[in-house]
């Protein structure tokens, strides 16, 4: 696949419609159409039609999309058909209820591994892990072969863990921390910060 | 202002570039460049100058931009200059991260007040907050003229929560649960699903 040439913004867009298409499959739905899958993501049928077709021909005219095949290749694309292990980094109040997300299930992430730097908190057991000691962090990650990982760390210690990240090995980075994070061309960084998606919000509000 | 006419693009990067610029000022930085907010953001020199030039003139040729100016103009324009009061609906790991988040200070949001429908966590203590029975969540954010919202209910309740918080006023909702929420035009939702989040990344990864 020849990936430099679709837009970030197409393979941004991708992931929605994978959740809304599960979302139809556990309703026992077994076919939809594009504009079915619009009004479910709130984005135009012609859109959706326009994202897919950049991969392949995945619908029929008339007939519409087959659930259980769209959704394997939309797996297949996003190389989310098989479970990524994942370095969680920080277990502070956010870190613990991501070490005990159900939302990775099924979604291609598995937690394999949890850190801190808090001697309190080493040892301790968050669900089925251990709390690791930062200071073995890179070795750990180098030695397991993960590529993912979620920073939850305060915002003032975010960038030197990154850099730790990243000598281990690190390609993807999902942060919680409140600041913007340089990585190397090569690794990809992902931010959820809840004010930041509360401020895109309060600028429409009257 | 003519909020129509902006796209919403520009808006959603509006936030980054505050938390960069409120980032050096942190430092003690007075001024700052379009590019070296570019190299913060990871976005280029051309575009924040682009984008900033749809709400006005904020910096001088040569001189950059003065970050205490910009950092109010964009808190203006962004509505964040005032504190919202925020409910919080679902007291599971991830409410009670929320409700304890540090990230919201300064920042334009204030918990406000948590609900949960669970008779064992309803009248528990979580920080500050006393947890309220989500059977009383439309009166109590009615009478409190709430506007913005989070949600942290399981998946299958999330399009309940939603359409009461929606009949009770609410204008922006931070959607945390794994599925995407119908709303009536004029309410919008922002979608902060770490395995979304994850999913755009490993699409990238060799």
């Amino acid at each position: 696949m020849e990936k430099k040439q679709i837009p970030d913004i197409i393979v941004s867009r991708l992931p929605v419609y994978l959740r809304a298409l599960r979302h139809l499959q556990a309703q026992n739905q077994r076919t939809t159409s594009s504009q079915e899958l619009g009004e479910q993501v709130g984005i135009s049928a012609a859109q959706i039609r326009k994202d897919l077709s950049q991969f392949g021909e995945f619908g029929k005219q008339g007939t519409g999309y087959a659930i259980p095949f769209l959704v394997d290749k939309l797996r297949e694309i996003l190389q989310v058909e098989h479970v990524w292990d994942v370095a969680l980094i920080g277990m502070g109040d956010m870190g613990h209820a991501l070490a005990r997300y159900p939302g990775f299930r099924d979604r291609g992430f598995r937690v394999a591994m949890v850190f801190d730097n808090d001697p309190a908190k080493i040892g301790e057991k968050v669900g089925e892990f251990d709390i690791q000691d930062a200071r073995e962090m890179g070795k750990a990650i180098l030695e397991a072969g993960i590529r993912v990982a979620m920073v939850c760390v305060p915002a003032a210690a975010a960038q030197a863990v990154t850099n730790q990240l990243v000598e281990a090995g690190i390609k993807a980075i999902l942060n919680y921390a409140s600041i913007n994070l340089s990585v190397p061309a090569g690794v990809r960084v992902q931010y959820l910060d809840p004010s930041i998606g509360l401020q895109r919000m309060t600028y429409y509000l009257e």
